[in-house]
């Protein structure tokens, strides 16, 4: 087995959401993972802190929307950078074919309390990341914070709506949340 | 030792800040936090699942919140009805005689990443709970979750300059975080 594996990582991911499902989160171990993805169990220790992290995904998705946001053009305000960084995640990561893995770890999530927990706490960093991002490209304070958790709104809401069936198009639903926050703030 | 004590609860906390702020969170025992407070360690138990939970604090900031808001009258709009919380937040939470005491915790949690998670887990609840009680009086999705964000960003900011010197007035502070940030909402 050569020691490192381009593909090492996600075939973790695959092997441990596949598992999850299956035999359920608290009976499946970190060696069950690392077999079911042929690699050894060091391998997964290399990729990821615990089992827990093995479904996180949230620094890929962290280094995706922020990416978005420093890619804005510097003219553009700070709601059409957070709209580029919905977009991103519609291009990149909640896609069609992506569609059925995404809502299966939502629901390993949802069944069990440590990873919810973990999902929180990932929550939170990606508010700060996106608030930090926000404040690079020259939004000021409270704005840059109060456009993060308008997008982090938006993505979740949208997040709901299209993991509940397939065929619909992310971006879309996420860009009609975050419209609705606006319009909702801009009336308080 | 009387089986019940109205004050039990109260001086544990104070037993378990003092003990960490003199010698660490992570070198303090559940049984010196009881003994310091004058009380068993299944007192202790009664009142708090573990030692993370003694410095919570986070359900009586919830009900003081949540039970301000509903008590807004039914013709208020969602955000006096934050307003309404955050100042209920600053006549019983964070009053000049509870300056020392908050700072003190909130420094105790910043040192401890267990404890800041726990306390990023409590914000967490404290949004779903907000949500929730201006739905009940009839606020809209998605201006429910939209107005507690803002009214949490608004009591975070609040509290980190609170605390930061004493002498200030919680409410104002938080008042005026509110109102600037409903205005850079109105402007994105």
């Amino acid at each position: 087995m050569a020691r490192w594996d381009p593909n090492a990582r996600e075939r973790l991911e695959r092997a441990a959401l596949e598992l999850f499902v299956r035999q359920g989160y608290d009976r499946t171990t970190v060696a069950e993972i690392a077999e079911r993805a042929g690699l050894a169990k060091s391998t997964f220790f290399r990729h990821f802190a615990d089992k827990r992290e093995v479904l996180s995904g949230g620094d890929a998705l962290v280094r995706l929307l922020t990416d978005a946001v420093a890619a804005t053009p510097p003219g553009a305000g700070p709601r059409q950078a957070v709209e580029a960084a919905l977009a991103a995640a519609g291009e990149r990561a909640f896609t069609a074919e992506r569609h059925g893995a995404v809502r299966e770890r939502q629901q390993v999530v949802a069944a069990n309390p440590e990873l919810t927990e973990r999902e929180l706490l990932k929550r939170e960093a990606l508010a700060t990341a996106l608030t930090a991002a926000l404040r690079e490209r020259g939004t000021p304070d409270p704005a840059a914070g109060l456009t993060a958790e308008l997008a982090l709104l938006a993505l979740r809401a949208a997040l709901a709506a299209w993991t509940a069936r397939p065929g619909q198009d992310f971006t879309g639903l996420a860009l009609a949340e975050l419209a609705a926050l606006c319009e909702a703030a801009a009336a308080l």
